[in-house]
């Protein structure tokens, strides 16, 4: 059986400025490879309420789960939960249990808890909680869509409380053999070895060091048996190979 | 007048894998910020020529322009080029003047052409080459689409012979405030002054650090004297402030 299938929607004004890097990709990208669900697509949108009803839309229909990183904040520019029930067709308003959680999280931290941070607990009807064990105000699951925070600590965290609920299938193992030879000296053969070989992908990866070119090979599958027989026809085509 | 709108893909199965950690969008991103181009999207998909086809189909005609990185080298899964001619509908071949290109290249070097390095000549009719000065295999612009090498380093170098050609608008400028409070204590006046400045965007950015929660306010505008204003206020309405 294929193994699930997902997208990524990272709602972030301050990562298409170049102000900030996005590290919550390659958190995520890293755990569904290992729990055996395959990242087939992210997309980086701005803070815009149209374009994120839209990109849900579009990638909850076509993938399996789709995880959302970004905007559910108590700030103006926090939208991501109300764009969400919009694109899901979901009634949305304060819910009782996600402000006990707030409730319990400020009064321990002797807070008042405002209109903004009330915000935090408005969660789409039907949803699902997001545990977030570092500040409280949770992420929610909505049919496949999984709505979670910007902040990478807090996105991390929700990501560790929600991917055990989760069903994955093989997990995707890769080998990495570094090669002294530019891809234009390999192509053919590479070529050959991924039209002999269809339940591995082969990706080519060519680097320049200390000007020479060189490439790394990184052979992927599910099934270990044929990830073994890959890198074997590798190492016997590349005599050079450095795993 | 508003400024020209972009997209970028990525194509890149080895960032999906969480394998590696994606450069290029950090780098478009902060080009495109000061030339004045507003990169609205970034989507990262498959090496699968579907996918490409698709998403090149639907971001080119989105947006007014579309800068794609990676799966343009000599290898069986540098399938980038094909794809974009087929999404607008041009025909490809192996063109002379980047033949010519390579040639000139891989005769310096003493290498010989083979048929996996004439891969890397074919281009769509009508197309403009972009030029690498790093290993030769030139990128192109075909329309609204500019395709470009994977390669940080050649992805840079590509970028910087293609922006000068292009015509921008006004540098979006930005100014980062940090502020010694969460969130939650900031959202009502920040959301007031947002609404009070509609030429300035607002960005909220949360942080932790020892233990404690504060708040990065980045303001970006096009107009110098609306981010002025908006330093201004911020700091009146957040004495503790620190630019």
């Amino acid at each position: 059986m294929a193994n699930p299938t997902a997208a990524m929607l990272v709602v972030g004004d301050e990562i298409l400025s170049g102000r900030t890097r996005d590290a919550n990709m390659h958190h995520l990208a890293s755990r569904l490879t290992e729990t055996g669900i395959d990242l087939n697509e992210v997309r980086i949108i701005s803070d815009d309420h149209e374009a994120i009803v839209e990109a849900v839309e579009d990638l909850s229909r076509g993938y399996d789960h789709l995880f959302t990183s970004g905007g559910i904040g108590p700030t103006h520019d926090d939208i991501t939960a109300d764009a969400v029930a919009a694109a899901m067709k979901a009634p949305i308003g304060v819910r009782d249990d996600a402000l006990a959680v707030l409730k319990a999280h400020y009064d321990r931290q002797g807070t008042e808890i405002n209109d903004a941070r009330r915000r935090m607990a408005r969660i789409p009807d039907g949803a699902t909680l997001i545990d977030n064990p570092i500040s409280a105000a949770p992420g929610f699951t909505l049919r496949n869509v999984h709505v979670m925070a910007g902040v990478p600590a807090i996105f991390q965290a929700m990501v560790g409380s929600l991917l055990p609920t989760l069903t994955g299938g093989k997990p995707l193992r890769s080998v990495s053999l570094r090669i002294a030879h530019g891809e234009g000296d390999i192509a053919e053969a590479l070529g050959a070895l991924a039209n002999a070989l269809p339940d591995v992908s082969f990706g080519s990866y060519p680097f320049i060091q200390n000007g020479l070119y060189g490439t790394n090979i990184v052979a992927r599958s599910s099934d270990p048996t044929a990830l073994e027989t890959a890198v074997d026809r590798l190492v016997e085509r590349f005599p050079d190979a450095q795993l």
